[in-house]
């Protein structure tokens, strides 16, 4: 259950409005890797946690700081988009600068939103689950974490380059700090639970139900042979189980497949006319 | 530019039709972690690599075997469908046998696709490219990498434990082992990468440009405290760059925030009616 | 800023595991009018609303306490999922209930999630931010909010009628109660606004403007006329402002369009091959 | 069944082309909102109303006007779009009201459609059904047809602020005075309704099955009290069956949950990891 | 501007209730190639026709049936589902048919739509407008309307076989009937435009200007030469203006692509580790 | 299985960066006919060919082409986008063509993906599987490919009148000429199964079970008989089987449907409030 305050977890005060940069920063909030994406999914990883140790409280924890990043977003937005002008883009255009922000805005954060902010990207796309996962393997979900937060801090990174507005950078850069905690803190998450299981997810599938002889295996499928020289391709494996070994021209281990004519009531392309049905395979 | 043979990468053959499994092996295909989405990120990754050493050659090998895998799936969904009734359900449901498998297909594998795999996931959801990412930056594109290939193992683990045709668990004993490898190499990768950038992606943004008082903070959000401990509580960051803290109860840093009203021409709920608008804030 | 206290806001716990009710279920979650739709819009709303005053407080309450509801569904799909059943559907198919067990179930609940609740609905499409919206216009908002309550009351009243758990309806007839409530509580905030604005959203674009000949007018464009005995037929509108009228057979009013060939440009068909271009018409 | 006569319901004919503002017209033809949504949405509740009479008839009255609105708003971005120029932009950069133009457009007007309206809102996001629904409860349904005409009213009276185009505001002046119709259309057909039912959705659950001790009472889960002030805060319910009563510090009525821990084929974190696991709870 | 007629365009009465075949059913109403895709593609392409001759005409004909198809499946699909059972799944299981309803059915059928159509396809994905398209070239879209009319047949066959309703049948076939005479008229209207554009689309972009050495030549890049043996592999090609060539083992045409480094403020992985930059490429 | 070789089929180098352009150019790579959607669509079908004939290896020889043209493009837009700039967009305006650089850019080229191609169309739509489908009847299938080539093509050309880079326009030829041999050839497929099968798909569902006397009727529903000019107007129809028939005030054949009221436990709106319920039909 939570509990709200009103006052932001740091400041969301731009300079000045900037149309423009609403939509960019759009992308920070509701695309694939925005904080609407972490807080949802470390929520939902920690509510289907079976067990209620300290991963759990872990995710719990960030996960509601997420929130609160998804509201001095929204906040940040929605000034950025103050006054916004509207009006008729070519009219405007005789002023360059004017016809550069009527051009360059979102145009549903004037006719949709009303000049506030919205679940989506910074294209438009509305925000979608499909986006996040909880598994309930947590090193799987972690190393999902870590990455979120890379890509996170990547887009963030870029964003600030993108601006001269010192409130904007002043927030920024309060949410690469906090990217820079997370991804040490779930890089930690990871070597403890790495400690106890080893690096393969699942670690409790049987190894000896997997097709050992080629679990250490690099294929070289496409040719030039650069990626020879990296450490996947020779020595013993990270889990410490095997030895990579590097196979330069891979055969196929199986054959060419045939499949059986579907049924007539099926109404495909019936089998005489696909010929070349064999007599005895299948 | 690629060429194809027609033997497959592994032997894609079930003991016997099954078309309830067919739908549940769809995830793996076409779900978010399925091999589309690791054949078409590994590949876009690669043709987005800026410059063309070791690490794009790692990207297109890998892709490519993808690509076999895919065609691998697409063969043991169609053959699982082979001559897979259709019919009155309730008529069938007299025999429990018949009626469970008319009532657990996926309907579309009879309507749509003519007993054939198809571009999905187990419940149906169309693959969508809002799966995968390639950022141009490869730790976090890695990371990534690793995130997509253990929580495919893991799916792939699962489905193996659902049936017992062992030409469909030979199969999948090849995708557990592949995936094993593909889990050791990205993560050798990885290693190379952060010996040489450290942990925190990106690592060319300027440290100083974040706020780093809060760099290394562990915000307790969520009431109790197991996540104090935790590695990412206390001492030396991953990084080796700051010190972990960790703050029971940490406060708001900025303010309530007010935002002015929008101009007349937004036709909001106007200003008068939300009230409470202070004088001299902004 | 959010805090989370562990504890659910009502209980959220059955009697038995029913992997089929959790497949339910996630539409009160994670479908169009579920707690995933009503928290985040509720918390949009209020954070892009201008001023801060009473409606703005009464969103924050009330998305933040959808929150909670997001979290005791989460926490009842899990607990619906213990323990939850895999394997061959057509063995188990013998036993009738554990072939309706899992032919019933959603395959990504034990593929995908381990055992744990999705962002997704009853079906599996995953969320979507194209379910919500936050206009900046609270009237319409709020009319949108009711609404939200109505259908996913029903929503709830219909599960309710699915399952004999008593630990589940106990939870249910707590969600009933809530909508119940937050059903009065939109009306009553409409009551208001209406009382202020008039009833036509938005109240503040000028009527003469509008085309007001039809402002009024109801067009009967469906053969029979049993529409005319409704209150929108006859009588003074219900703004006050205009009198409705019946019209029978409501004639076009605009003309036969005509749209000018593309440019060349284009490799549209080629205008001599539409035919029929009027020489003097625009 | 329908028939169709090509006459427009009303004029669609803009001065002179404008191809920015064709891009902002789509939101309201295949937007959330715009009249594809209401049309289809309209249709199908006609067509699962279960029995004849007046709402039926309502109902297909007006997804038959839709269609038209449909109609018209396609003529006139066509001919918005007439002889739109393409070409390099950076070249057209030079003279900037035609930079602004190729820079504003909607590429895909130019490439996909071929100078012609698509089936998108006005960043491009195909229509979904996802936007629309048809419940079987004409009051929820009611309402939720109040609400789009309410936000679509909204969205077209900021289009026309957009624009000095007398022949684009004459159409725009034509759909807003249909949406003040149609708002006070639905709101009568809902107080008809409400007459019968009260106002609570569905109104035949048996109210004492619900948690009655929450039904009238308001949750304070943001801090500030500002909320008290409203209407929903005290004094009688608006379906007049119980009293609003409103609480400052609401506590948690559950308890912290525990989940147990998943079966091992699930591949799920071990439960000897995930720790805490408490003896006799469950 | 359409008006519409209580009397359905055929009958659609199933001799009794089938809510199982009622999910399947929606493919065809709410799918990719369903009666929603063809009425609106084929509405767009009418309204988006620059010129008014026959072929617009022909669109508004047929758009305007296929509305008319639309109202008679989901006039079906209420009554398929009409009286529809909902209750516990492992109580019904322990009668066969009973638990095959209740398991087989698509819940929102129950839970959001209360026993009606529903704008989606069988699996539940919402219909969405990418499936369809209208791009100002009627060879392009004719050929588009012609696979729609074709798949679409295709799945109405398949679910004739699967039905022993009479009067499902007897709608089934009236729609399949339909689609016969839909797709021998958009076959007439090709050959209409064939005759007079050739057969390549666009026909007046001008020949010269594409890489003529190989737009006869066919490329074998998939071992095996079994494709050698089809028309399209020698003698005149299809639009008599070239000779088929077949090229069993080709070459690329183009070089290794080498991209170059992105500027510093892109935060990718920097150049010095990915190595390999050649001094002079580029 | 697949082999890469690093070579480009064919070159993929423009003669300057032009970030807009490559904006544009995502349609063909990542749009609805774009060629991520050809090479699935081949290969799922290729991979769902049931027996092993020539069509297969058609499919399978095309398919592998079409991903050496995802390659092309995606090293195009790369290049397109090489050193592209980034910054505040107010300030560039001052350089108008600076200015219409950055707001005409993609931002997510720069955000998300460091100037590298996205999986995405050219207003920033991931690509989705929705838009294919492999079927099982070639003759559809076949169809589908002859309309994706067909709009791709003229997507290809349009964008060839939108550059002035002669480097772009080399690769566009490439492509074009590509689609003109593609068009021909399932041209050529789509004859060799026509002449077996004859034209209407499915061509094996018995004719005398559909409704034959409409099965070659035209109705003309949009007022205006410009439609029955036509070829499919009147003579013997395409298939041979029949006589066009023109209709031009075509009546419905069926009744004005009832559909029974929903049982209670679904909280409809009630019977007796839908009224007009007719005692002897349904």
């Amino acid at each position: 259950m939570f509990y709200h305050v009103k006052e932001l977890q740091y400041h969301a005060k731009p300079d000045r409005p900037d149309p423009i940069f609403a939509k960019k920063l759009q992308e920070v909030l509701g695309g694939q890797f925005g904080e609407i994406s972490v807080a949802l999914q470390y929520l939902f990883q920690g509510w289907n946690t079976r067990g209620d140790g300290k991963y759990r409280d872990l995710l719990m924890d960030t996960g509601t700081e997420e929130l609160a990043h998804v509201e001095m977003l929204c906040t940040m937005i929605a000034r950025l988009l103050d006054g916004a002008p509207v009006g008729d883009l070519e009219e405007a255009a005789k002023d360059p600068v004017l016809g550069a922000i009527l051009g360059g805005m979102n145009p549903q954060h004037a006719i949709v939103s009303g000049l506030g902010a919205m679940p989506a990207d910074s294209v438009g796309n509305p925000w979608t689950a499909a986006y996040i996962n909880a598994s309930g393997n947590l090193l799987a979900d972690f190393r999902m974490n870590l990455t979120y937060e890379s890509q996170g801090r990547l887009q963030v990174c870029r964003l600030y380059e993108m601006t001269n507005d010192r409130g904007v950078k002043d927030m920024l850069s309060w949410l690469i700090a906090r990217d820079t905690m997370h991804q040490n803190m779930w890089y930690a998450a990871i070597c403890e639970l790495e400690e106890q299981e080893n690096i393969v997810v699942p670690s409790t599938f049987p190894r000896k139900l997997e097709k050992q002889e080629v679990a250490y295996t690099y294929f070289d499928l496409s040719r030039g042979t650069e990626s020879s020289k990296g450490r996947w391709a020779s020595g013993p494996s990270m889990d410490s189980l095997g030895e990579f070994t590097y196979v330069e021209n891979p055969p196929p281990f199986g054959e060419k497949p045939f499949i059986r004519p579907a049924p007539p009531y099926m109404f495909n392309t019936p089998p005489h006319i696909l010929k070349h049905i064999p007599p005895h395979r299948g």
